[in-house]
């Protein structure tokens, strides 16, 4: 049972935007125990489109496509379809009286043609309903394979796939299940890692397959099985995880699936009834920014000041000019009392700090670019950590976010 | 001269992570003249791999893989690069020597056999230097199309092209120009502006393509243009953008290719020796982070209070817990606060504030999910406006950044 994607639309074959419907996409395939077997992102031109299917429908049962749906001249998808499956475009009543509608309610300006033709679709196509747009999606076969067509604006995407295409897939095909298992571990480079499971992956089963995923500062490790059983496939799973933890639980720090660390260090809090704050130089809200995208986090988080000028370390947060002018704005000392003071000023038990020359240029400060300090402050006081990070400027501030969560985890760990 | 980018992992497939070497690729080809004709992403298997380079060898002179160059054994790509090539690994004495030094210089476990492999390459391959990790690029070529491989870890990938792969590629081939000039509007939706620039449209030359990227609030339009002459390139381009503003002038608001609406704002807040600072409640940092990301910001942003929480709101700004309480958190006239107070705390010209109900339960206050307050502060006094963003809350996050955004820039051509 395998997928292919195919995202339509010059704006990603010259790195204009970036493709995250195929991420989503993906995402809900898998979770219906549906395989992607190759995602494909092609030009918008008839040719393309018409050779891209062709390949797709060798290899897949299900070809989902998204972008070109659009009503303008450069969007065409749809004749596109008509010639590979042979077909015209007819007028949906539904489609129309769904396009009036919409007008009516949300948009100033007259429908005109243009919009009314957007109520045109292939005659073989199951029309799928978007809720949030006017074209609609499009469901096709051709030799036993499955195409359904789907604008590229995300949300509009997503309405689509959530209400009509997903569904339909679930009752069209038999399906395994897919399961995914990704431990995080910190401190070890992958080939350390890859010599002390040795002897453990080369005995993993032969439907248990295991990736090695380095990224700054940690490598995951993902075990994915496929299988019809789907309490067999978790427990095989679960029984690899816990030989992982026996053989390298000094570096594992938590599974994926678990959600993001700053969703665990949110739960943890509430659990504990505890409260957080930040006080941001270099991170300029990142922290924070991380932190309030998780729900609930109003539960826990009270706030950040981003003083990111020095005269704001001062003038907001209270650190005194004094200890800048000697400890220079980049320093242990700065970082514990930003951490302090935002801790007493907005009333938390615990505290992220962050100062440091992230670069490109040294700023106000003499440290070399890429040094960076860390303080977190909790209810037994507050310790700092100093790194270097190296450049450019968006890795610094990656890697000092990651650390950041890390240490404050850590710390929560001790209450 | 087109060039297809083939990103290798089962983590792009199963939507573990954004597949950002695509994006990046995408510009730096088209930069220097190279098309991108299609991106595929495939599993980190041999077979699909051989299928891949198959195919692309039929369409491209340039095929640039990324990814399965790591150590351990789920990395196949070097040895599918042995079978497609007809080639067996040698051992390169400098990659091994780049390793050693690596080791020593910044990893505390000692180096492996494992380690070492990395230096074994394709006989009949260029070796490029990978300044920042161990997996040497690989460049090689088969029928006249160039196939280069780089390890999947996004710097270390950019540093093999920018010191590698872009010189050698502007060496190997005579390149064309390829320009885009992208307009932004606000205000109309696509099928709107298509009918208003219907004529000019119906008479674009044949070599310059125009594409509508509608996205939340704004459509951009995007002309582009292949040709070896560049200075004709250009002003054949610089002609159409000029019909274009006569057309519909009013809706739009500046060019893509001059940066994002926060480097604008910088620029003119940095030509008129005015600060920033910002008031954030549910947007949690987002617009500080943005700010932040711009280089130079530190001349004119001075900084951001996150209040999160209501209390925050009260402690670390001062707005009057009676005007709260009058008013509810979510109002006019506490975003109006905000900015004053943030304005007079930081001390700066201008302010952004920020207040809403983004969902996806009310939170504290009454009005409904998707209402927000942005209060703008500037020389001349506060100024607040109420919108309805709808739902789910990062829409509504996202929306609400863009539109702060628009109205400070409105704000600030007033001075």
């Amino acid at each position: 049972m395998q997928a292919e994607i195919i995202t339509i639309g010059d704006e990603i074959l010259i790195g204009q935007i970036v493709d995250t419907n195929s991420v989503y996409l993906s995402k809900a395939l898998n979770k219906i125990g549906i395989s992607v077997y190759q995602i494909t992102s092609i030009q918008d031109t008839k040719e393309h489109i018409l050779e891209a299917f062709e390949n797709a429908n060798k290899r897949a049962q299900v070809v989902l496509v998204t972008g070109g749906l659009g009503p303008t001249k450069d969007d065409v998808t749809k004749h596109a379809i008509c010639h590979y499956f042979e077909d015209i475009l007819v007028q949906d009543k539904q489609v129309l009286n769904h396009i009036e509608e919409l007008f009516k309610k949300y948009i100033s300006t007259p429908i005109s043609d243009m919009n009314r033709q957007q109520a045109m679709v292939p005659s073989k196509a199951n029309v799928l309903k978007n809720t949030y747009g006017t074209a609609p999606g499009l469901w096709l076969e051709k030799n036993g394979t499955v195409f359904v067509s789907m604008p590229g604006v995300p949300f509009e995407m997503k309405g689509i796939m959530e209400e009509e295409v997903l569904p339909r897939l679930m009752r069209a095909f038999e399906r395994p299940y897919i399961a995914h298992r990704t431990v995080n571990t910190y401190g070890l480079g992958e080939s350390a890692i890859a010599e002390r499971i040795a002897e453990w992956e080369n005995k993993l089963p032969v439907d248990i397959k295991l990736a090695y995923l380095p990224s700054l500062g940690k490598v995951r490790l993902r075990l994915s099985s496929i299988g019809t059983d789907e309490a067999k496939l978790h427990a095989n799973l679960q029984n690899q995880v816990e030989q992982l933890y026996s053989l390298i639980g000094d570096i594992i720090q938590g599974e994926e699936e678990e959600g993001v660390i700053e969703a665990k260090i949110g739960a943890q809090l509430k659990a504990k009834g505890f409260t957080l704050a930040t006080a941001e130089s270099f991170t300029g809200g990142r922290l924070a920014e991380l932190i309030t995208a998780i729900p609930g986090a109003s539960n826990y988080f009270k706030g950040s000041v981003v003083s990111y000028a020095t005269e704001t370390k001062i003038k907001v947060l209270g650190v005194a000019a004094e200890l800048i002018e000697k400890h220079s704005v980049v320093s242990e000392a700065v970082a514990i009392a930003m951490a302090r003071q935002v801790k007493e000023l907005i009333g938390t038990d615990f505290s992220i700090a962050t100062t440091g020359n992230a670069g490109p240029s040294k700023g106000d400060s003499n440290e070399e670019v890429g040094t960076v300090f860390i303080a977190i402050g909790s209810p037994n006081g507050i310790s700092a950590h100093k790194f270097n990070f190296g450049s450019p400027r968006e890795r610094v501030v990656e890697k000092a976010v990651g650390k950041a969560f890390q240490l404050l985890q850590k710390e929560i760990l001790n209450f």
